[in-house]
């Protein structure tokens, strides 16, 4: 194919947006996933508009030649690793904000817009977009494709709950448009919904209809120790019963407060003898559109904690309280660093996580592994980072941890996804009913199986 | 088939919950759309368990006999209607309320739980289901086979917003299960939201997970009486950008508004010189967890909207606004009993409702055809009776107000459904290429086509 495809390539994009040998940085081999090696593509090509995605998709569905999508690859699953002898389609170029509609409370991006990037431009308009899976370089189209979660799911859910609508190019280079401006609609199947979440096997997503909601100015954390890990998730159900409404519930254990507190230097504020009794924290943010309505949210907040067994209750000074959250966003970054062979990113019902915790521990014991970890107590989404050189004992701990959080009513991944890294896992342990309509929708969508072949499943 | 048919449904679920013939009343023939006829089908089975379900759709499979799910007949766009020679699934007996999970903020019910019923049992709990689309016999089955949305939208989102997973039965007579007690994963296509919305075609909903949200005590409603339509409509981005989060924000016009007092003898408060004045109104509930928050709140509704130009701001006292809204719920039945030809729901972007507005009065004026309506102006959602005796005039009408809706962005349905009602504007205004998505979905789940043919699409 090579020098038919470059040519065509080039006569779509421009030739300086087209690379391949020598000229594909190792950036475009890979994502952020720990466990799925680099693998070079034949292509890396970078369209600017909808038309020339078209164009791409039609001849490589013409050809049979594979196509990866990739936003910003900040992905932690494999899932924008490029297919051998296959094209990158870096959406990188598509990184316009279309609109910010202040009538409509909505934002039209193009999938390479950052998070940073749009949230400079919804700032203008006292919006947000509320969905920050922590990571402000990470791309819209790449949030589409993980349907991202982050911390604020408690309050805002996940992607997929603020998407309205997309443009998107199926693998015939025809471009369909689903939803659009408005939450209400039952008009036949939910092909955006379907869409979101589908690390980029059905289609290419070339546009996003956001909601924004009114960014609230107003924000206080509230730091609570616990004498346990149980005491302080078991917390929650009342928390979130009292109608206060926070925007994230995090728990921190012992081990993980320490590394993080002594590696960022964060100062919390909370005397040494509360910190010899706490075995866990829990971190929570309320966010109020007025400072005297925030602090009686703040104290609900203050009195349900300390009714739970809280040893205390601390709000958060200064910079404080941005640092911990930002340490704990970046704690990917600091199992990477500490040698992680592998991450999980499970979700069991929030209510389950003492029970799962528990379970971990033994898991860990039983097959002498360090595994440490932390989690969204408001969402039941749990990130363990697990030690283990052995290859064979680690594939047995990864799927002891999967099939144990799976018996407790969970998923194989919350927020990260399936891509290549966790597909061994996904295809042992679902339905095969529910694998075999995901294949089948699949085909639908793209009979010869052009887009993302090694994501999700086989 | 008949014999046979008939004594293998009464081995599945005993002979006294198969009905045929005379035995079955008319009230299984159709629902409460007004424009598709009763059809009677061969056989009416009422299954109590999943697994009876599981049978009859294996047997029903295995030869080709149509099936259509029924939960209370409350919708309105004959997807109840049954097949001709088919069988009507009624699953009016699977009514347990299974669980209400004060831990992880959930309730699992069968799908023949009506809304009023789950809303006894969460009320004890202090939890409210808060997808409300206005009517208490509806059934959960039949609110996820619509995508019910109704008043709340505005805070709350629609059913699949708050619907976390489901049990379901497919064609094959396989269970599946999708989701959970979570509202974070990502963990392939994402099954749940395929088949919310999809009306009965793609499998028999036997379980649904749903999210419960604590239930605030307090609550005000605000009428705010203005000069035009456009100026009530055109206050709501405002509204909303406050950051109130009001629960409801309904417009209605000057003709809504009299027919409704009228009927229902509501004393608004409303002095007749500002009545005389005012051409439209603006409902707007909000909600609170103590009654001194929500006074800010209300407070600040009425800040915006005299600033947004309204002629002043009334609370409803008493009765009134329960009244009003319970009205408001019910203006398809006063369209109804005032001889309505046919109803729509479309949906167009919130801040295009004055346009959409403008355009129905023009399609109404060429055409001579008497069109009255409200919308829930926080989401774009508009309620259009249409009164025109003559067919072909009628489906004239009928097009240009869903063409023009769509030009504008909107959708042919927002909460209604498509079913058989609305199928050839449907196939007439939607994307080819997402027909054909969706046919070949339909396709994947249902290869002998035997979930509810004639709804959604031929």
């Amino acid at each position: 194919m090579t020098m038919d495809t470059r040519s065509e390539l080039e006569h779509i994009v421009g030739g300086e947006f087209v690379l391949f040998g020598d000229r594909i940085e190792e950036d475009y081999t890979k994502d952020e996933c720990l466990t799925v090696g680099a693998e070079a593509p034949e292509y890396v090509v970078k369209p600017v508009t909808t038309d020339q995605v078209a164009r791409i998709l039609r001849f490589a569905n013409e050809h049979g030649i594979p196509v990866t999508a990739r936003g910003s690859g900040t992905g932690l699953s494999g899932a924008a690793t490029p297919a051998a002898g296959g094209i990158v389609l870096s959406l990188e170029r598509m990184s316009r904000v279309l609109e910010v509609d202040e009538q409509n409370h909505v934002a039209v991006v193009e999938p390479g817009v950052t998070l940073g990037q749009l949230d400079e431009e919804t700032k203008k308009k006292d919006l947000v977009y509320p969905i920050f899976p922590g990571e402000s370089s990470a791309s819209l189209g790449g949030n589409v494709a993980t349907n991202a979660g982050g911390m604020r799911a408690v309050k805002y859910g996940v992607t997929r709950h603020q998407v309205l609508g997309l443009e998107a190019v199926l693998p015939s280079g025809e471009v369909i448009t689903t939803g659009g401006k408005f939450v209400k609609v039952s008009s036949g199947y939910d092909l955006t919904q379907l869409i979101i979440g589908s690390e980029g096997t059905l289609a290419i997503v070339t546009k996003i209809i956001l909601k924004l909601v009114p960014r609230l100015l107003h924000r206080t954390t509230v730091l609570a120790p616990f004498p346990t890990l149980d005491g302080a998730t078991g917390s929650v159900p009342a928390l979130l019963h009292s109608g206060v409404g926070p925007l994230m519930v995090e728990y921190i254990d012992r081990m993980t407060m320490m590394g993080i507190t002594a590696f960022a230097k964060i100062e919390l504020g909370v005397p040494s003898d509360v910190q010899d009794k706490a075995d866990a924290y829990l971190l929570v943010v309320v966010e109020g559109r007025t400072e005297e309505l925030l602090e009686k949210d703040v104290e609900r907040v203050g009195e349900v904690l300390v009714g739970q067994g809280a040893l205390d209750v601390y709000v958060l000074a200064g910079s404080a309280a941005p640092q911990l959250i930002d340490a704990r966003e970046k704690s990917f970054w600091a199992g990477k660093r500490a040698g992680a062979t592998d991450v999980l990113d499970i979700v069991v019902p929030r209510a389950q996580i003492p029970e799962y915790a528990t379970k971990v521990r033994e898991i860990a014991m039983q097959h002498q592994t360090m595994i440490v970890g932390c989690g969204h107590a408001g969402d039941g989404n749990i990130h363990l980072a697990v030690f283990q050189d052995d290859p064979a004992r680690l594939a047995t701990v990864m799927k002891e941890l999967f099939a144990t959080g799976l018996a407790l009513g969970g998923a194989v991944s919350a927020e990260h996804g399936i891509g290549r890294a966790k597909k061994k896992y996904f295809a042992e342990l679902e339905d095969p009913n529910k694998l075999a309509l995901m294949r089948g929708i699949r085909k639908v969508f793209d009979p010869k199986g052009i887009l993302n072949p090694g994501a999700l499943f086989d």
